[in-house]
């Protein structure tokens, strides 16, 4: 996460940094005593105590009674984490769609929301004001429920630029060089909840490493299936964001020569052989419209297509097929050169996992030179279009829990 | 680094431990005091007296005098690395050439050996003597000049296996399945040294940074240049080696469909149209001979290839311009992928730079999706063909830096 434009994030304490410390311990242990939070963090009995404390006023961690089980004698106080008053939101704009994903201190969800629009005609402004206009329902809905949101990100299917808060380059959006977080922070008229910008697919990663099928992975692959197609790629627990946060950039790979024409500008791109937009044009070309006009009515299009395929139409069959071998090229070199334990795919590559991954697995195998893909597992996501949401809301609880983000000192937080 | 074999990896204690930061310490900061070591990690002033008493006595740590700039009143006696007593050796064995490094622990050149062999002629148990040979030879040389070798590192190209120094495929060399660090054990007949072994690219990678003239760069890619083409991937400082130890296998992803045939059975792999035995089938064909014999005296065809470019012989330099071509479409997918400070090109890459460098950074720039390459600075490496050896030999002072591998006791080091 590249926190922005946020006056909170400027000075932490040494005593954020213990709170963190804290903090971090009981969400992974609780529920636990103030002893055990002692032993397992180095701090002194007397320092927990106090951090304790402060954290019940916050209204982050509560005592739920004693732990019989574990002990003889009189019971220990146990703490758990409640962080039912915090939360943290995550955004996604994407050629087709909004999503916002809020979730609570503990990381459960509070709400959902996916919105269909179409990016291109809406222009930059236009998504912009759609964006802040969902960010602000889901700020609203959290006012009523009388929770504080501590911060937003937000994931764009594009590079972002080494200007804070800029978006470089997005071509299936049309967006070039947009300062999107300072716009959307105008949009929003809320100057002090915390800003955050990131790739669609280096937040689909944290996404699924956080909340997925395979959480916990530690050697990971996230592949986007929009009319983008992005690569996420966690090693050894840690997002890869590259030197200057190009890296992942699986959709401009060339793999064919002279191929079909990629929205970059190069020929036999990835993402020109196996994004939406491509699968679209070579199962469905009726479908397609002018190549010249952005796709839109992405979701339904797609759903026709399996339903040709499902009906066993063989033009749709026999594209789906070719687009397959594709995907099992394109992944065999993330095999090859990440050698992980997951290669997650999501997007609509879930919706036409049915047709295109027996072809996709086979070439991954012949592609691949370790036996057995390396020990890789080949899974379909299992968070449908919300992973980069989601993985922008936890990004935040991990700006929290390693101190980079502050939370608000007691009194600042609205009350239940 | 895999260490194997070695009973004396087997038991680190607490000591060993804080001996080590001790001493990671005075390699960073030397010249440095006592107090500024204390202050430094974190550890008590009796504790570091005992340690750095200890370190003199072992011969690692000397007394330096005062540092008369930096204090008033009584000048403190500064700390510095002594190191010469204790080395480490890397060596390499790879299609036409084995290498040997040894530094010391102050990472300082003692030895570098290079020596032709034809690796595929001699078989796995003829290169393994010859290994032997060279090691006990450089042993040798170290225990006259009254200095113990603490760990040897062997570099080979290809796949690592998952048991114990074993090399599960090197096709190249024609080795298979061959336990490589027992047999080399055997030959050596020394069950005491550390023992370990890994891939030649990888350590090629850690040479460079250590040792190479881009050192220290956090972000880094490393290619060999030899019959095989393999990649090292530095991330963040640190090796990425992948979920099972197959990470960075850039030589075999498919670049050209129905592309030339590659010594793995795939079809327009990398390494099929860059490495140097594809590079004289193109440039020079009538010095190739049989594709079905493996090919020797390397060193003399690339010199007479670049001999026959630099005279301008057209079917020479417009096959160079080809290689280039396929190498820079290559490096485009690990800078799209890993986005890196910079990517170094090793091996016969460097000699054959004059021609192959300007078509390479042509279609590099063209297939990176990241402007100006995305800051990547692509640069030959200085090490020659001794990298691999070299980072072999880091690896081991890393291991003793890090207490994975303890220094011996004193008394059991030989007296100078």
């Amino acid at each position: 996460m590249r926190p922005v434009s946020s006056g909170a994030v400027d000075f932490i304490d040494v005593r954020e940094t213990n709170l963190a410390v804290v903090l971090r311990f009981i969400r992974r242990e609780a529920p636990c005593s103030r002893a055990e939070v002692a032993a397992g963090t180095g701090l002194n009995k007397a320092t927990i105590s106090n951090i304790v404390a402060e954290l019940i006023t916050r209204g982050i961690v509560v005592e739920v009674g004693a732990s019989e089980e574990r002990r003889i004698g009189r019971p220990a106080v146990m703490l758990t984490l409640d962080g039912r008053r915090f939360t943290a939101l995550g955004l996604e704009v994407n050629v087709d769609y909004l999503s916002a994903v809020m979730v609570d201190l503990a990381e459960r969800d509070v709400l959902t929301w996916h919105e269909p629009v179409q990016a291109a005609e809406l222009g930059a402004e236009g998504c912009v004001v759609r964006l802040a206009d969902l960010a602000r329902r889901a700020m609203g809905e959290m006012a009523r429920q009388h929770r504080e949101v501590l911060g937003i990100t937000i994931a764009v299917p594009g590079l972002i630029g080494t200007s804070d808060g800029e978006v470089a380059e997005a071509p299936n959006l049309g967006w070039h060089e947009f300062p999107l977080v300072d716009r959307f922070r105008e949009q929003l008229d809320d100057s002090s909840v915390a800003l955050s910008l990131d790739n669609d697919a280096n937040l689909g990663a944290v996404g699924e490493y956080r909340r997925g099928a395979l959480a916990h992975t530690q050697n990971l692959v996230y592949l986007t299936g929009e009319v983008g197609v992005g690569g996420g790629v966690i090693i050894n627990g840690a997002l890869m964001r590259g030197s200057s946060g190009y890296g992942g950039e699986v959709g401009h790979i060339t793999l064919m020569q002279d191929g079909p024409l990629c929205g970059c500008g190069r020929r036999g791109c990835f993402e020109a052989l196996v994004g939406i937009g491509s699968i679209i044009q070579q199962a469905a070309p009726d479908l397609a419209g002018s190549t010249a006009q952005p796709l839109t009515d992405l979701a339904a299009k797609v759903a026709e297509v399996a339903r040709r395929a499902e009906a066993g139409d063989p033009r749709t069959t026999a594209a789906l097929v070719r687009v397959g071998e594709w995907l099992g090229r394109g992944s065999a070199i993330l095999l090859n050169l990440f050698n992980p334990q997951a290669l997650i795919l999501g997007g609509y590559f879930v919706t036409l996992a049915p047709w295109i991954m027996p072809p996709a697995r086979r070439t991954l195998a012949a592609h691949t030179i370790a036996p057995n893909l390396g020990g890789c597992q080949v899974a379909l996501s299992t968070l449908g279009f919300t992973a980069a949401a989601r993985g922008g809301a936890s990004s935040i609880i991990d700006a929290i829990d390693t101190a980079r983000l502050p939370l608000p000192r007691s009194g600042s937080a609205a009350h239940r």
